[in-house]
């Protein structure tokens, strides 16, 4: 059922992307409330509430796409939050980015890290 | 040294890749020898022989980056079976495909889950 | 509800794309069924079926980005053929592809140009 | 003649995108006045005239491209400016970003309706 | 005016793209014929015939840029086909294609490898 | 020897890129000091070492390749500036961005001339 969809994709939501994805789905309010919908409903509520993929891994693959393509830099920054919420290791955020250097080439590499240092240094600052 | 590289890099990229990867080197014999070297000595010697990172989750990291791009099927297709290779399932390469249609979108998930079709195929031609 | 996702998204999937979204669908099968399922009620079901823009112009709006993107040429025609379906005309196709000539250069719309040619053609052999 | 593709592409140029438009050639007076004159006559000269698709359709199709591509983001705030401009409304143009969820993934979607709220805003504010 | 732009660009277009060039033009008659003029115009009659960088570098940019971007193999062909047409060597198209795996990654220099190996080995069939 | 290529690639660093390579290389330092060992050994120890191709070549061909794929400006200021330290004037840096408006479109060539104005204007500041 729908509502279940919802509910589901909501507090997949939650757990993964915490409150920087509760922030996309606010921000959408204005301009397009019912693709806040779908992004609920189709992403959380469908294809990472699938059983055959343990979170860190799909964290890892969104992680590697995002740095790979290197045109959607909030959202990266979002996964890489992601990632770390679902128990992916700083090292192993690292290692997935500079692998990406083989396959999207070194620039979009640097550009993975420099997120993801502006990332761990977030937590530095709540940290102090 | 130079040699370690390459020796470590020509192991981990038949561990990998196995036949696929040796085709790929031996194919630049003629037209670029020097970066069949490279290709052995910078991504299989220097990145995936980092310890910071299971080899599972680094094909799963690449089979979503190369299915995300959408422009490398050859590659998508050697890493494919490269994750087949070093313990993912036929499942877990399906689900990661799947992901990449909510970060690049349904004809990038698609042309993925064709390429994934064909390479499994294969093994069903081998094994009859 | 999810069944009537689905039926609004089957009818929708026909009326656009006709066999060929119905080739695609069952294409999906053996390898994937849930992805077909996500396919209809996804685009088909709840974006296709937004009441705020024509179909005619939602057809333009996907031949101009998958001849911009370049990568992913099978969705390409199954969307020439598509626009075609919702009455946009031949003309409208060519334009809409050499439009993108501005966008994504000269390679791009030229591939698109000869997709649409293809696609063209397939009705001259059906009518022959 | 030449200086009717230039006078004809002006005042396209200044249909479609109005002041943004022109801010583009002026900026480029000092690094690239010749590239100025090629935006003028080739796009707007050459294409955006051309007769056989309308103006709607051919800014609904440049927004799609741009949002699918997603890496060019100044540009397709001018063209959703310029949908504006040649009477597509908000409703339209959110339809068509939300449409590219499906083509370019979730992120350029996304993104691309952060640009057009960005551009709505200012129409707000310049009426307040 | 519009015939010079148009005999200027022809001119370039066969000193640099020889016969692959002009089977592009004539391919496009039955499709989109306008479109074959502005690709004489504006590519080859504006751009390539600017005095400002020599052939042999602008042909190095393109065969570099196609390489990278990975989604235009037929026209990546006609450009290493025109590099070598204007005096660039085998050497220094490998060169120019492997520099891409640092700025686009291996896949992309890979499939720019096996493209030029493919135009190089048309010259051996020809001159046997 | 490993040795050798960190010493050579650092000059060649240092030869093409002067100091906004050595803030790239620094700026790693606390989030993936290997990966800016691997950015001094691969690309400029092993590839910009070659002798196939000069440096103006390979910088021309980088600039190119970076305005096409529109997704990494950090990366294509630094090698503008390279380009300049190797000996490519800026008209001809200026050339080679603008050949990418046919082969990537019209906005990578905008954002790519926008990019050289900044660096060009860096001078003018440092000059004065």
């Amino acid at each position: 059922m729908p509502q279940d969809r919802y509910a589901t994709g909501l507090a997949r939501l939650r757990e993964i992307d915490g409150e920087a994805g509760e922030r996309v789905v606010a921000s959408l309010a204005d301009i397009a409330p019912d693709f806040a919908r779908y992004l609920i409903e189709f992403p959380f509520g469908d294809i990472y509430s699938r059983p055959g993929l343990d979170l860190r891994s799909r964290e890892i693959a969104v992680v590697a796409a995002l740095t790979a393509l290197g045109n959607a830099a909030p959202q990266l920054k979002v996964h890489i939050r992601g990632a770390l919420n679902v128990g992916v290791s700083r090292d192993e955020i690292v290692e997935t980015i500079m692998q990406m250097a083989v396959y999207a080439g070194f620039p979009a590499a640097l550009n993975g890290l420099f997120a993801a240092r502006e990332v761990f240094g977030e937590d530095a600052v709540a940290a102090s």
